[in-house]
Parts: structure tokens; sequence; C-alpha cells
């Protein structure tokens, strides 16, 4: 009875293990969507299984830009079900020693990448359950062996689209690493009489919005009330690029057209924007490791 | 007898309203595709039910051009399957006073969006069956309380997204509101002494096209047949910024590279074009509710 | 019993022509993603069935480039399993006598386009089955006849939707006409006296990098080992614009930043680049069917 129950765990786990992935395969790379490379991606993907389920996360990743592409996966593969598969292809590397991996988060989620700085956020997100190096004498479109640049579509988007579709099982993708991802530095948040200290992981680009990495929890430590006014100070490796105060408000419209505000984005991280007008370009800040910001509560005159 | 009658019939009308909608789901934003944001609203449609077959309509409307997205809406949705679920995101005013509403058409579509004249056109081509606010107490992707700013995310897809699987009817979207849109005023087509006056909507903005809101029925009042000249002139806020004369034709190739037509477009609506040009570049032209034109019937000299 | 196997093998023949296609349906456009033409496109064929399965090849072809069009087939169909039905819209003559047809490649692939040119190149790599000429009388969006102008929408997306959905059989379309499509003439890759002359088709646009049309199997008739050098020149229309000699390697990183190289590319042509910067851009070359490069192995001094 009791060699009946092991069985039966055991067998369940097995299956579960089998069929965790939830057929939902999402795309990023650096290549914009001018030329077919996506597409035949896509189509690699459909010769796998046409029951996979296939979404793009974006194909604008500024080229070579590892760091924003670990930002894109952050900020998005928790929107998915469990057990999606995510394929991103930001990778200047190409051919070089960086290995191509498929690393397994807490969650079950899949994300099939080089190993080259793009897994540092998302791996501090959802957590490591462990790291594979894909085995690309197995792994590999058959008959593409003579390519050597199109990883994305030959390995990396038949592998996804593999464990995607459950052809594939995440043991069989080939030998474990250590559990450990090659990671980019950059300065977490941190609170400090009564400053608080963090980085610009990206833009809001399309509106010209600043995003911090400081997130609610942190900052709610200023207790800073709604229309309440908070110093900003942000610099570039270090020097001074902007200063100034803004009030803390749910809405933009709470302040006049062209005026800062400072606000809880969709992250719950601490943001600064101009109400309809691009905070970035007026005031010619970026973002990227080398940002920082230093906040605290604007003192009353 | 009769009584099992009723009741078939009554549940007939309550099945039928349950399953009208067709899973198909169709977004629109001014995000942009550079970010991650689009992707996290799929992701969250695919967490409600992955049988959602999703498409984008387009996410290039400029920032916060409501007009725009109102047109998009209407020159689109009528050419999806009848019960298909539009989400519209444009919305400058988030976090304002803007009711977050679901627009039921006559045909049994339904459009999710914020009630801030995005639903002009299309409540006129397709007309209102009932718009109801959407409660976002019950309507709202669980956990996302704490966020203000992402509407699009964590209300909108989710609530589309529900009601396009049908999870959710649209009779519990929320109160019912009255029969009536936040619309935005413009130039309607009228004929008068054989003159036409009419509003430039949009343009083709590709081929720098331009296209009007005179539609064939009343084009066909001024008996211009093919080949004959109309004569056009285009006013911005009332002021005359081209004048000219055109044939009307049913192909661009009929005049030479560069020289102006007119003809009906895709709507089957009056539209001015150069050939293998772009006649907004070239003339200074652009589209929305400021933007009006005359035409009539060249005379022969 | 012989009669009997030979009706079987009809009857299996037939059904299987019936079956071909695989309910994927791709589409290839010079419309931008800026307005809702695309989305509308994608509408009409879900009208058809929702059972279909619908990806992007491009919409970024530039405005009437029937070459780049041609190249981009070319380039991707091979990608996505046999019986794939795509639909390319780029189409200078709409309402010209160019005629509407349906390619089917000697692959079970069938191609939707106008027999402008745009067939150029898949015909030649994938082999000519049989070319069919659309009946638009019967072949169009029932309730668009009064349209003149987005036969993309109207005929194309209907008809291509409705071929891979199984609702209309190749052998429907219209009239078979000769097998030969209307072809761009361009340079094809020759040697002589060790010196290979070939074609600019593409470029790599993202990254800047140079597409030849010389592949892996005539290019390694120069005997060129990797590390050694080759000699490049290239010319538009018969002008030289560029001249150098470049090292030819397996990855980008085996040359310093900004300095040339050559490589096999994802199709195993070879291809001009530097590393982390743009050839194109830094040399002032572009791609078309007037582009022309020609390549030798570097004499020692």
């Amino acid at each position: 009875m009791n060699r009946f129950i092991t069985l039966s765990v055991f067998i369940l786990v097995l299956s579960f293990s089998a069929v965790a992935q939830n057929k939902i395969l999402v795309f990023q790379t650096d290549f914009g969507l001018k030329d077919g490379a996506v597409s035949a991606m896509k189509g690699v993907a459909m010769g796998v299984s046409s029951d996979l389920k296939i979404f793009d996360l974006t194909h604008e990743i500024p080229a070579y830009n590892i760091w924003e592409a670990s930002y894109r996966l952050m900020q998005t593969a928790f929107y998915y079900p469990k057990g999606t598969v995510f394929v991103s292809v930001v990778d200047p590397g190409v051919g070089s020693s960086r290995k191509s991996v498929v690393l397994k988060t807490l969650n079950g989620d899949l994300f099939v990448s080089p190993d080259n700085g793009t897994l540092t956020l998302i791996s501090e997100k959802l957590g490591i359950d462990s790291i594979r190096e894909i085995d690309e004498t197995k792994n590999r479109l058959p008959g593409s062996e003579a390519s050597y640049t199109f990883h994305g579509r030959d390995v990396y988007a038949y592998t996804g689209a593999r464990l995607a579709a459950g052809e594939l099982r995440f043991s069989d993708v080939g030998p474990l690493l250590p559990s450990k991802v090659v990671s980019i530095e950059y300065q977490k948040p941190t609170l400090e009489n009564e400053t608080i200290k963090g980085n610009i992981p990206i833009l809001d680009i399309q509106y010209g919005n600043i995003w911090t990495n400081i997130d609610a929890a942190i900052f709610k430590q200023l207790n800073l009330k709604y229309g309440e006014v908070l110093s900003v100070e942000i610099f570039h490796s270090g020097k001074s690029v902007y200063k100034g105060n803004m009030p803390y408000v749910t809405t933009f419209s709470a302040v006049k057209n062209g005026a800062p505000l400072c606000y809880l984005n969709s992250l719950l991280n601490i943001s600064f924007a101009l109400n309809e007008a691009s905070f970035a370009e007026i005031n010619h800040v970026a973002s990227g490791p080398e940002w920082s910001v230093v906040i605290s509560k604007a003192v009353k005159k």
C-alpha cells in the first residue's frame, strides 16, 4: 500500500513535470519587424506544433541592449500564466563563448536565452529553480547545422517551441549548470537618513516618463501623503543632471500641462513625469545601469 | 405546455446572451510596441482563457489622440465577425473623472474603453444597444488594487478578456448608463447648391492620401463620371490651405506620377492622392476635427 | 481488386489535395501598422474561419517596393510548415492590368499576390506547380463589389483565408495561367577565373549588414579558410562604391569593434558587416537589383 502511494506520487510528479508548460510561447528580440527574421522564428515554432499560442513581448529592444532585454522580461513575464515559455534573443556575442541556456524559475516559467546578462532581473524577481545549458547537438532545427549566426531561429525558437509544446522536457535540454546567471551590476534601492537612492532601469519610452526601481514598500517609509512634495535629484555616472521638486499624485491631470509630478507606475515603482509632455526629452534623462536617483521629502519653507 | 415554451424561450434567450461573444479579442492603444505594456495585456488575457484569439487593431495611435482612436475603431471593427470584443486604451485622463465603460453596439460587438470621445464614431456607425460603467471593485485583475495608472491592463484588458471568453456577462459589467457616449464635434457631410462640404477625419498615413468623410452616396449627386474633373478646396480651422482640380479615377495609374487624383477609398469615401507621392506632405494637409473640404464639379472652360 | 486500389488511390489523392492546407495564413504588406488596414484583413479572415492561425511576415516593406516583397517571401516562407498560405500585398499598380493570382509551389504552399514581380524569387526557390488567376466575380468579400482600391482586404485576404481554411480549393480559384510569373531581372551569382560576381538583394536592415545572393556552395570554390582574407568590391549600377579586404569569420566578435568581416548569414549567403556598427550606413551601400559585388581571395603580399 505504502509502495503504491509512493509510486502514485512518483507518477504524479513525473506527469506534472511533463505537462507543466501551457503551450504559450512569447518571443523577444532586437531584430525589429522590418525583415522576416521574427516571422521565420514563428514559422519554425508552427512546424513544431500548430497548437502553440504565440505572442510577442517586443522586438524593438535597441540593438545589443542586454540591460533593456533583461528589464522587459522582468516587467512583463509575470502577467502571463505560469508555465509560459519565453524566448529572448538579444545576442551581441553570438558565436562567442556565451552559453545558450534555459532558466527555469520557481513558478515554472522557462526562459530560453543566451546567458549574457539578459536573465539578470527575471532571475532576481521570480527566483531560480535550475538552469540548463542547451545541448545544440540535440536541440537544433534539423538541417540548420551549417549556419553559424541565427541561433535565434535554429536553436532558441526551435527549443522554446518544443518545450512549450511538451515535446521536449526541461530535463532533456542539456546539462545542469550552477544556479547562477551572468548578472549586470546596478544600484539597488536603499533607504538611509530619510533619503532613498535607486536606479533608473528604464524609461516609459512612449511618453518619456522616468521609471525608477524604488518600489512602493520602500517609498512608503518617507511617509509622503498624496499632494505632498518630493525632492528629486538625478545623476548620470555620478554627475547631477536634474534637480527639482514635484507633488506625489494619483493622476497626471492633478497638475498643469507640462508640470512635473511623481507617481507609482504600473509596476508600483516611483516614477517621474510631466503632464502631457516628455520628462526624458526636456530634462535630457535616459536609463540604464549608470543612471541613479536620490529622493527625499521636500522641506517646507 | 404554454409555460414550457415560455420557459424554453427564456432559457434560450439567456443562453444566447451568455454565449454571444465569439472569443475574438482586439486591442488598440497609443502605447507603441517598444515596451512590454501591450504584451502584458495579452498575458492577462491568456490568464483568463487560453482559448481567446487575440489581435491588434493598432498600437500606433499618436499619444493622447482620442479622435484617431475613434476613427480607427470605426474603420476596422466592421470587418471582424459579430460579437467581437474590442479594448481601446487611449486615455490621457486616466485617473480623472472620465468613466470606464463597455459599449454594446446593435450588432452585438462590445467596446471596452474610457468614455472620453473614443466611442464617438463607432457608436454613430454601429448604433448603441446599451452602455455600462465598469464596476472596478468587481472587474479588476486580482492583486492589482494598489496600482493607479495601468487601467489598460488591470481593468480594460482583464474585463475585455472575461467578456470575450464568456466568463463575464455584459449585464454583470456594472450599472447601466444613459445611452449616449461622450462625443467629439466635427463637420458632417452636407450637400448644397451642387457643392459638398465635409471633414478630413484621417490620412492614409503610409501613402499620404487624404481621406474625407464624404461617402459615395452623397458624392454620386455631383454626377461626376470617371475621368471628369473635380474642384477641391481644403481648409484648416476655416483657412484655405489647398485649392486645385483633379480627375475622378478608378486607379492611381490613370494619372502621371506625382499628379493629383480623386477616388473612392476602401471605405467608399472620396479621397485625394498623388500617384506614387504624398499629397499630405507636399501640400501640408493633415487631419482631425478642425480640417474641412469643399468640393464641386469643375467648370469646363 | 486492381480497380479498387486505383479508385482508392484516386480518392486519396483527391482528399489530399482538398485538405492540403494547414490553416496557417501569413500576411505581408507595405501598409505599415499605424492604421487599421492590416487588422481589417485579419478580421475578414476570422470571418471566414476562426480556426485559422494568423501570422505576419512583415508590414514594413518600403512602399511600392516589389523587389523587397519578393525577397522577404523567399527568405521566410521556407520556415513555415508545408501547405501554408501566404498573402502578399505590395501593389502599386492596383486597378491596372496586373493580374491577381495564386501561385502553388512544388511543396504545396500557396502565394496570393498581384503578379507584378512579387513572385520572382519564391517561384525560383520553391518551384512552380501551377498558377491561377483569381476570378474576382466569385472570390471577393460579399458586399465589397463597389470598392476599387482595397484588393488586399476584399480579394486577397478573403481568398487566402478561404484557401487556408479549406473552404476554397486551389482548382476553384480561377483559370489556369501559363506556369511563368512576372519576373524582375537581377545579377545571378557566377564564378569565373576565381572571381565571383553576385547581387545585393537586401540589407540586414536592423544591423546594417550587407547580404549577397552568393551562397555557400559557390563561395566554397574560392577555397577560403576561416581567418583568411577576402577582397570585396561593391558596385551601384556598375559604378564602384566600396573596395576593401576583410577576414572570413564564424563570429562577429572575431574582429575589433567597427572592423569589417565577411560571414555566412542565416540563409547561408556571403555577407559583409562591421562588428557592432552599420556597414551600409558608413559605406553608403544599399540593396536592390541594381547593386552588384565582385569578390575573390585577397592576394598575400
